[in-house]
């Protein structure tokens, strides 16, 4: 996530990575959505429900104030948690889903991208997925891809950019270097993601072909990491780990004025009046956030390894 | 801070850790507390604001919340700012009413205990006050005091014992043991705390020779960190890193309801709904507390640094 | 491993953790050793060797120089190597072995130790195994043993109590402390080891029911992590990640001068030559270690975590 | 380092990525070596000796088995220790012969990229030493250079690509990349070194307006980090914190064989046996390599502040 920008979108609304949450935003009113198909599929057994949110033309876009493409969600309550029979269902359906979006990567060249700052424990998530990778091209350049003893290998390189309060650069300046240097054919970003609300924190993965437009993918293409900005396919893979403490906040107050029969106006009025610089720096994270992150991380490298393999 | 602990103290207020911020409680509602003696000193060129809170008998410990004891904060509004020329006489200052508090610490066997878990940034706080001491209890014992050119230095041991879920044990018991084998004369407790008010993080420092009490100094004095529990004078140094997301919707609902002219049962009614297990599983953070901590921790070691040479 | 310690051992030979390499070099010499018991297994298809050297009484132990008991060592050239289809059989062997020498760990109150320091990648080995392990104390004390829907779960605690350097104080110390004060009814101590060869770096495991003896076993039982010296049954795990430089230096010197026909007075002359302040000071690890620790942490970890449950 | 290199250089001798030592190797052998000059200063009181080696042309090139430029090798025994008081002299030094190569650095657009291994501590300096640099580009560019209140500050980014073992990529193709994106007028690199002799560990800072070749400075320009190959001016600083296990090794016996009387060729042969791949994949290092990389990097990140401000 990129933790140090603005938190409200494109609509005012309070800012969610999610297109499955702005998706219910309009659940919420009842109205349907031109432009926007939505799938569902529930897998009791396993309990892991994926929603795939295809925004298709520009009128979607702009009702959800996200890029035209697929976004995937997979919701499993148990993707946190410390549950070894779990490890491997949820790990196979993310890689699943994975393919679906990116394709077949077998011999081809993929550079995977983890964002977000490693000495901030919720936004830990994309470098310690990358620390977990097995990385293959300086291998292959070495020795080809038979070194494996088997020919189909994914030809993999990474990098953990870091922050721009540490590298004084943008991550997109950062990665459409290398990418300008190295080539690859597939970029592959991982990113923490701010979520509306708490209940799906680490519980929630999102994969887009979208890749990551910060602004809510209007304007400012010079941030975005994308394909027209990069150059080459981009597969976005986010779990949410924060909310904002604005949303929080405005999300009680909001559900309270509206009970209490405060009109739009009213609502709108109090809500910008807390939206102001301190807790706009904010964000809500759970107490455990670190044994959350370290579990699905691996989870996610696992499920990227078992693509590249 | 025990971030895993239940989130409201004795008196159903939102939870804080500042007894300054427990004393505004009431100055709010214009009561003068009997039993607790108030000071306060305002250096305007360094912007350093220093208030003692004295906690002299039970009848103040029951109002405030907290055991009998003296509780000096500075509040610094540049502590975790980069800003090179302020770094050294917050430094002083700290070290100044450490000293005030714990008395001369020449020749004296001192522990530091670096509590919190230092896989959460803002909890990290502790284990890395204790990273940058001077540690020297090991080097007297085998080469006497005179090894420094110098005859009275303290003797420092330290230790960063981890949280309960890291370790399956309270931190009190393996503080006590430790105690128990090695003896120190003075125990330097140093833990992230949490406060109630967003603009108190990374700003204050709390210094109290009551120790650490959770749940707000009543019961359990099994997980105390006191002179009664530990059985040795005790020091507590803590800097508020967090908020309760709990507090900060309560806080805003509660000044809104109040405003509205809600009475003070119907707010009391609406706020033990908000604290339901997952929102009292969370906490606020600023999004750039890592730099912040890295700061804090090295002035706080700095400033014990001075006090022990 | 205390890499701070001074690196020959009672019999002036270059230093080794491994009780298997101090046996060789007597096999080198062809010298049957009374009160010493070997046996060898070998699984060609794992390839993985296991050596159990039984040291059976005191003549055993002055001729070793090491305390009587068992001395397990797991040769697995693979263990510190990425290489899925062999973590799960080598993480099953080393778990039986566990339990060989520690009994039953079902419903038994267990403490484990991760000495070392986390800071110095080969002796990071400790602390890291105890950050995968899956700590139950705290969870029995508050939820019974029903918590995790079975029965019989070991009631497992640990700390990562850092080096003399961090702390100031001696691991034993610590140890002893946290012990008198939770009565675990087994120690688990982990630690980085020294062998004599580079060859058996990061491919090798020692467990043993001697616990550990700095110094080599002889006098100085302060520092020693046994049952004499904690009250309680002591189990250590150990790996080799680093050879002492002086061992690497003199021993090629020794077989070198051995050739040239040199006697050994000349060569013991020579090799106290070179065990100077500096280079006594040093120690040698493979380049990709940070991988290695990585990986054998985590299959340590396992297997402790496959014997708790 | 590129500590995953191989460990010999052009001329067969044991590598050192240090031109002083190169230099001396001849004084040996009290040899003149054309096109290349030797100036030495001590000052006494501070005990910091600076020696600058200038290669003036492709005789003294060839000589010395590195590029034409100038090292500028600054000794002080006390720069890894904890010795407040030594601090600010030496962090001046540094910064004084920095700017001595590097010219002035005010308003100039400066990229710093610490290399290394961050999860192996004696390569860990670079990443560490960028971890504290105060970075400004992003700054600048939001808010213009007056936000510093002052006019003159570098125009600084930095970045720690990690290793091929990580990236999959070679350092100077992450560099190249970033350095035609964001166009800075200067690079410096931060490297920790390979010595010959453990007395230079962490005792030595060279400064060099070369650059990093890996391989002696002889082909493989495509893996230099110099101006020829990343198109801009480049200044490299660099630490010895290992010897390689082979030249420790090879350095004793070769003392001892020659004083035995051996000839050239037979020493020369017995080396090659030496330089197996086992033993040329081990580095060596002192035991408290850990408090020695914190408190130079530490230094280091302050003397490039020094240079920026």
């Amino acid at each position: 996530m990129d933790i140090k920008n603005d938190n409200t979108n494109a609509a005012g609304l309070p800012r969610t990575d999610l297109a499955l949450e702005v998706r219910e935003t309009f659940e919420e009113d009842n109205v349907e959505i031109q432009g926007v198909v939505l799938k569902e599929d529930y897998d009791r057994k396993k309990d892991i429900r994926v929603t795939t949110v295809i925004i298709k033309d520009k009128k979607g876009a702009d009702a959800m104030g996200k890029p035209i493409g697929t976004y995937i969600t997979i919701e499993a309550p148990k993707l946190g948690e410390e549950d070894e029979s779990f490890h491997e269902p949820i790990t196979k359906e993310i890689a699943k889903y994975i393919k679906e979006l990116a394709g077949d990567m077998e011999n081809r060249e993929i550079l995977v991208a983890g964002l977000g700052n490693r000495e901030v424990t919720p936004d830990a998530l994309g470098p310690q997925v990358v620390d977990n990778l097995f990385i293959t091209r300086h291998l292959i350049k070495e020795f080809g891809h038979g070194f494996l003893e088997k020919q189909n290998t994914g030809n993999v390189s990474a990098i953990s950019p870091g922050v721009m309060a540490q590298t004084g650069m943008e991550t997109s300046e950062v990665l459409r270097g290398i990418i300008r240097e190295t080539m690859p054919k597939l970029v592959i970003v991982i990113d923490a993601l701010a979520a509306r609300s708490i209940y799906r924190l680490n519980k929630t993965v999102q994969i887009t072909d979208t890749g990551i437009s910060p602004g809510s993918g209007v304007g400012n293409n010079r941030k975005a990491l994308n394909k027209e900005s990069l150059g080459v396919d981009v597969i976005a893979l986010g779990v949410p780990t924060v909310v904002d403490a604005a949303t929080i906040v405005s999300d009680t107050m909001e559900q309270f004025m509206s009970k209490q029969g405060f009109g739009d106006k009213e609502i709108h009025q109090f809500m910008s009046e807390l939206n102001e610089e301190t807790i706009g720096n904010m964000f809500v994270t759970p107490k455990n956030i670190d044994e959350s992150i370290k579990r699905i991380s691996y989870t996610l490298s696992e499920a990227l390894n078992k693509c590249f393999a």
